[in-house]
């Protein structure tokens, strides 16, 4: 099955890219990845073997992209410092994921087979506590206080979010409120944080450091939100996952939230007998779809990333023009343009 | 069965106990605990839940008593740095039994039922993921880098230390060396730098750093292998888990490496049998037991731990007699002596 989302292309979304952005930090980025590769190294060969494994996936690397862009806005001379906080946020990144395959019981990942089904749960427990270990380190080396402490406070906020979403899994009642508080902690958090060390490195007021993790922040809700819409609407290529993954594993995501809100009461049923009690047939995935696509919440569901990218995009106004500030308001706008 | 470990006490070991050193750091243990206890809060009510099944367990609380002793004997003030940093030792080891639990497919935990029995594996790796970074944030509260430096690489040298353990598993082949290499990383990291911090605190040089360092590297070795012969020779009770626990998960420590070394063929083949191929019968942990108390390797464990007692004891020589030292070489003997 295609590209399904029933949503038009805003305007700004119809050639939107992540090129000028890329090619804006290529340089460090070419040094992030050097480092990412020679902080995974250990002489427990398990480590770099299950770390690579996740890691070579290819990723689109988006959150130290993030971090370079951020620190480039703001004047940062291009030093060490952010090449390191880049990798650390990558680092904290892979270490949720492997932990998170964990937490899922997932198969897949970035279109691979997940690290814990070849190596097993173990791995992918220990292997993520390393690196979430090197993450820490190489902060440390920056020795920026500052930074240490937006991106600990980060840690936390994601495990936070994390437990948030298995107390809310599997319950349909849950508020949209309820669930934006946990795509805040699981998966915005660390897009705000890691824009928010650029101004950091670079010894610039606070206020703009508010603006940066203002543009993560909403920027990283808005790409949850299409990877919920995705979920439900995309392909297993595009979404390096398989399609209906929250729906097997009865996550509750906004898709879910406004189509419960809005459902009959015999699509409630549906929805508490699939995601509540788990008791899926064959055929309640296309069933799922169908009642998704029949009450517009797939496009509703994209309609509010659309809102967060406005946000994100207001977020950027105090900074002046320029090729950076430029490539990062397309890069709301490539987020966005995913759900097509 | 009572107390079987077959070997004579030491003339020191006694009347061993931690009295003395839980006494001197009293006062500051109470405001351990206390921060112990507002850091696991938040909003996210399974959180405090799952963190204080396991840490209001009444664990000795070792490692942290071993950070305010060490700060006190370098002379350290007595300021809110010492109890900061006890707190996140205290939390990064909570963190890594919660993970164990997962890696171990533990039931029982500190003579109550694992935390991921009660909550999931899930819940386990989440709140431990929360823990450690409330260790980190409290760390770069308290401002020393070099006190981050120590426990962040503390924290990759822990998760290399158990994925090393994890292939070592079941590898009946494992030698004395590969083993020690596991449990530097997996137990006597965290004991070295709970130990390492004290000084740092205290700005002294880097001398006693060493020295405090090689105390609790030596003494974490020491407690490590008087678990490994309590998990053959002991009780559930002293041991607040199952014995034979390592047995069942196969895994290859020091009484087992000597054993193997000394054994009949078919005794090794015993060995591969139970260990490597994980085919446990009826009756085989209590022939298991014969044959370590017959090979005489779990004397001979205990006596390998007094060997690292005494390295952890000359440690300390550099510092002045007094209290607080006489304390810590007791703690040593103390250790020795749970094996009796």
């Amino acid at each position: 099955m295609g590209v399904v989302v029933p949503v038009e292309k805003g305007p700004s979304e119809a050639e939107a890219s992540l090129n000028d952005l890329v090619a804006l930090v290529a340089d460090g980025m070419a040094r992030v990845n050097t480092t990412i590769l020679s902080r995974t190294g250990s002489e427990v060969a398990m480590i770099p073997e299950v770390a690579n494994h996740l890691i070579s996936s290819g990723g689109k690397r988006l959150r130290p992209i993030l971090t370079l862009a951020c620190a480039d806005l703001c004047g940062y001379a291009g030093g060490e410092g952010a090449v390191k906080l880049a990798a650390s946020v990558e680092f904290m990144h892979t270490a949720t994921l492997l932990h998170d395959d964990v937490v899922d019981e997932s198969d897949m990942r970035r279109g691979r087979i997940a690290a814990r089904i070849k190596w097993g749960n173990e791995a992918s427990v220990l292997v993520g506590d390393f690196l979430l270990g090197q993450a820490f380190r190489m902060m440390v080396e920056v020795g920026s206080l500052k930074a240490l402490d937006i991106l600990s406070a980060a840690a936390t906020v994601i495990a936070e979010g994390e437990v948030m979403q298995l107390t809310a899994a599997k319950n349909t009642e849950t508020t949209e409120e309820d669930y934006l508080a946990v795509i805040r902690g699981k998966t915005a958090e660390l897009f705000a944080a890691a824009c928010e060390v650029g101004p950091v490195l670079a010894e610039r007021p606070q206020d703009e450091q508010d603006a940066c993790r203002a543009y993560g922040m909403n920027l990283g809700i808005a790409f949850q939100l299409i990877d919920d819409a995705l979920d439900y609407g995309g392909t297993s290529d595009a979404l390096g996952k398989n399609v209906g993954d929250d729906f097997r594993e009865g996550k509750i995501t906004l898709p879910i939230v406004l189509a419960f809100r809005h459902g009959s009461e015999a699509e409630r049923a549906f929805w508490r007998r699939t995601l509540q009690d788990g008791e899926i047939r064959e055929g309640d995935l296309e069933e799922a779809r169908a009642i998704l696509h029949r009450r517009g919440v797939l496009a509703e569901t994209v309609e509010r990333a659309r809102q967060y990218g406005a946000l994100a995009r207001e977020a950027l106004a105090p900074f002046a023009p320029g090729r950076t500030k430029d490539a990062l308001l397309e890069a709301i706008d490539f987020c966005i343009a995913r759900a097509h």
